[in-house]
């Protein structure tokens, strides 16, 4: 529709939530942002062809195919987008990398450290030739969690000492729910931990720019057996009278030493659980600082809430604002204040911030090296609660 | 994209604030509900040729035209859309339904109670004709909202007595702020009141299955000039160094009897106001009844609270419900548990409504008459407001 | 215990709900803050012998009379805080005044403008000869409301243009819920509006320093009949099978303009009612003016919220201060910062600020002419409700 | 002034921020509950005569003494009530229960194990003799948290799996505030592991009828030197240049197992900070269980959040239960409902408890033995700390 503007075509392999979700995101980008190219949402790739095609149909992509590989080889294909579970984004980014094609990884990076590791070496490299990668940290992009970086880049916190990082859901409450592949260590890599407790160490590192360096954690399994699905493994289904192993952890706790950035020298307490019953999407952030502190929960992601040690005695309280301005990131360009935008415009922005990168020919944020420092610090988690919870180093 | 479906073409005149508004309802309702018709957005309608090119662009239409009276006898066209300010509301919707097209008209219906009547007349022929009619209440379709009204009407509420409704913005509360078309009683047919009065007294209404039957109203406008908008009259600009008077109410107050329905004899105070300092888009509404209440707030639009009056002693309290399960209206086809939707998403939902209705044959609400109800609400006020708050009767 | 102060010795008159809060203030306020006086819970007086006995024991008095008239002429007391019904006031204000006590007198002042007249009179007399006379409209005592007047003071809102003042309860919810005094007009003088609706309006006159000068009003009685209590009219008691006639106000609504002050011309919406479902003391207090706002919620009585419209752009929000800072008024005497006051305080404070004035020599306030002048308002929302809600200057 | 009940006769040792506290319970329970006996203030004791004396008369106790010994000693004193930092607790504690006193220990504790435990061997002989001994765990007794108990106690919660319990406050937050007795080990014992994390442990503890069994921890602290005090070591005062080392911990983090009770085979997650910036004293407890959960913030310490995880589907959220409903613990001696109590009401129930436990020859909770197992938990966290954080056993 906009005839001058060069396209940046996309095939997206995966097509569960997480395809749904990139889907808008490609789809309404260019609606409310000046990109430099016109994404088109060109194959959607999936193993299952009646399946696939059926998303095809509901997502809004022009073809649909089944062979991954022959799609990275595609040459009218600019943009690798995968959102497949975690298992198999090595071999599918590494392919598209060495391909040419620019690669948006959904997180966590991969379920081992070795595989983060060679993505890692072969982004790196692709870099040079001018290939770009990205993993898909999206809640970096909730205007909120924007406006809280600012205020920290700006000093307005100080020297953050403290950090308190939870990120709260109840869907495994009841132990009846049956086992889906997000509970097999196999497919998943890890549970919690990996699954939602990624982003509470990202969204940390990214607000403060400091890097984990230490922990101490604790994981726990609390429903070890489940119904398995009549279907076999998958996102979910009817569960059958049979009965597995849940092989990944229910909930994590940890608690980290923070080096560099604003918060050098701080101290973090971090939670991942789906057993927190009647938190939905409770991703709650708390940086204490010398000067000032924010609070954020994502339950309610257009607001933040702000302190400010500094004000005059007997004015200082939390101040809730309600992210929406168009002084706010991304905000510009959406409603009048006060309107709210919801979960999938994390993935907007994140669309409007890879392309602007491809197009200024530099390497967007966070790249595949931060997804393999993620990756390390879950795998120390990992290390640190089989040895008793004795505090161990980040590599 | 699905070949197998029939379109629907669309044609929207207007592309302010509400074409954005509608055009992404248009893009993505079909990409998350099954809907009976895959619509298409064909044309986009403005008087300004490079202006409404531009928007085409951005807002993804297929087609841009100049003079909506062709495009409502283009026979191509099966839905017009209507998103211009309310005094052209009339003309157009009347000719789009003289000429067999399904209207969705943006509230307040129109800017005289003469010209809703009108236009009323003529939406019930049309129906008769097959020929379909809808008042954009765009809130009524955001979920929090339908769950509360699931509510009353499962008599969770028992008999309401007493109702709160207020819309509370602030983007007047700078005095040196510009004249825009929104404060000029030519264009907008008056000010707070049916902007965004209007939305409060279409919730209550919906929301209880009562009318207003009678009001005693106070209008006041705080600021009486403001400088002229260097461009003539628009949606925004640059302040000239002349001023203007503002001809529309800064802010209304109401008080007002209700009939039929779950708030039968019921008393509501009202207030809509740009002039809430702090308050971005704060529609509040509150339902007292006999067994129960409910409380909503559109700066929180995924939440709700119930007060359960019913429940055992000790227990009770307002129930924040995060309206974003399967079981809430809408919901079970967007993201999981806890992830919000945005302002958007009640034109995605009202896309739904609209299309299924034409679908069905049936008629959408609320309807003309529903809209021309509410004109002669604010009407009453207007009217009560110029007799001293005198107690007046609505017709 | 403090053996060189010298005592204030004091007899309080009625001994229901507000007796208790009024001992504990007496009895409380020496402790935490430095008096001129050390305050003597004198005699308590109620008209049966052994009820008042039973509550000199309960609260702590040195000794129990059934004769008010004696108590007012004894010479070793040195005020009259006066807790009966409003429709004693009058009779037992006047004769205390002329017999030289220092009055606190309940709110609201009076039943009727009649009696608030004669009161007002005898209290200006009195104050020329050194005796002092206070309204005990406590919650101009709450911490969070003093912050808050200081901020207007200070001009931190602007101009205020907008008033939202509702007191919302809900225990009149359960229509077989009995009478009890409070729904006898002869009584109680009014219903809602003048036992908490006057809160609402004296508030607002306080935190403005604006008077109301005209209202339109409107009154309800949603319940018309309630069981008589077996034991006659009172405070409460097990209902008898007969029933009687409510003969006040369920809920009241008025408009208001103000003039004076830092709301100089400022438009007010009020509303008081006790069949808010789930509300249980819900005083929401909201002022908008042209630099900022506050909102207030007795339910939440030590917190204030305040909006500073001057901040940065992109930093704005409420910000919720925990008024429990030394900063704040009478803050300093409690606990530590964090540690919240329960709702007793406002009269300790009330207690505070009366002694301090009678040892000052001078005039306390709220005086029995701001008293009074609330009964006008009240009286002018009762004429304006009765002829159909028109317009109603306030004397 | 009762003149029929017997008297018991209190002796307070210590007169800072606790002794107020205590005086305002023991002053207020009497005027609110029916207790059996009626306490009097007979003597507070302190080193310094003077201050002790101005604080007799600022508290309003009979009788002000400067030796301990001689008051645990006097024949005429029922009750010691210790308020001292806690490096004289045992030596205190266990003079006046060897002397046939009933005792009322602040908490913690004491400052070592070894002393608990030699107070615990004296407290249940004492008990064999009827005399009774209590640890003064004070927020066992806020109303909110006696409902949350008998929701756990009722399974209403299910089996509890997880607890989050952190203790937030900021007072230290300026790295400039200078050295009280609680940075110094030697009085305080640590820091705020002892003084609020212990406060976490034990509500964890009360709400759930669970112990912990083991912990890993953290210790850290973020400014090691400040300012001494002009005076030398006290409550608070001027800051000379001279500084000094802070001995404590200025944040805890630990995890948890728990075992027995409606949390067994929970883990919890722990954090105690005087570092939370704007965070002034927010105790926040979370029990995540199979069939519900609650939430409580001390901060707004008259509410509770209850979510009942087998309400109808849609219907399910938080409740925000104000807890002054005379159904809930305590409030019905207090207020109409919606009124709020404050901090210190918690040692007015201290006190009902208390004195209603000697009267009725029962053993008051928490016991002196339910306070040694606290200080076993917090020495736990400390050798966890020293030892890398792994995981140990609690005895």
């Amino acid at each position: 529709m906009t005839d001058d503007k060069p396209r940046l075509r996309v095939a997206m392999i995966g097509y569960g939530f997480m395809g749904a979700a990139h889907s808008q995101g490609w789809r309404t980008a260019p609606r409310f942002f000046d990109l430099p190219y016109e994404p088109e949402l060109a194959v959607i790739v999936g193993r299952d062809a009646a399946r696939v095609e059926e998303a095809r149909v509901r997502f809004g992509w022009q073809r649909a195919e089944t062979d991954w590989r022959a799609v990275v080889g595609d040459p009218d294909i600019d943009v690798i987008d995968i959102c497949t579970p975690g298992d198999s984004h090595a071999e599918i980014a590494i392919a598209a990398l060495e391909a040419g094609k620019h690669v948006l990884c959904e997180k966590p990076l991969a379920n081992t450290v070795d595989e983060a590791e060679a993505m890692t070496v072969v982004a790196e490299r692709a870099a040079e030739l001018g290939v770009r990668s990205m993993v898909g940290f999206s809640y970096r992009r909730v205007p909120a969690i924007g406006l809280a970086r600012t205020l920290v880049q700006d000093g307005r916190l100080g020297g953050i000492r403290q950090v308190r990082a939870l990120y709260l859901q109840d869907w495994l409450r009841d132990e009846d729910g049956p086992m889906t592949w997000r509970l097999d260590k196999t497919l998943a890599g890890s549970g919690s931990l990996g699954d939602i407790g990624a982003h509470a160490v990202d969204l940390v590192e990214h607000l403060t720019g400091s890097r984990l360096t230490g922990v101490s954690g604790t994981l726990a399994t609390f429903v070890e057996e489940r119904p398995l699905l009549a279907e076999g493994v998958g996102l979910s289904g009817t569960a059958s009278a049979e009965r597995g192993g849940v092989t990944v952890d229910d909930a994590a706790w940890f608690t980290a030493r923070l080096a560099g950035g604003a918060a050098d020298g701080a101290i973090g307490g971090f939670e991942a659980t789906r057993y927190a019953t009647g938190r939905k999407n409770a991703l709650r952030i708390e940086l204490s600082g010398s000067r000032g502190a924010i609070a954020f929960d994502l339950e309610r992601m257009n607001e933040l809430e702000f302190y400010d040690a500094t004000a005059p005695a007997g004015e200082q309280g939390f101040t809730r604002i309600i992210a929406t301005e168009p002084e706010h990131p991304y905000m510009a360009n959406w409603w009048p204040t006060g309107h709210a935008i919801g979960y999938e415009h994390a993935f907007s922005h994140e669309v409007v911030d890879f392309v602007t990168a491809i197009a200024a020919g530099a390497d967007p944020e966070p790249s595949f090296a931060d997804g393999l420092h993620i990756q390390r610090v879950l795998d120390a988690v990992e290390r640190s609660a089989a040895a008793s919870s004795a505090w161990t180093p980040i590599p």
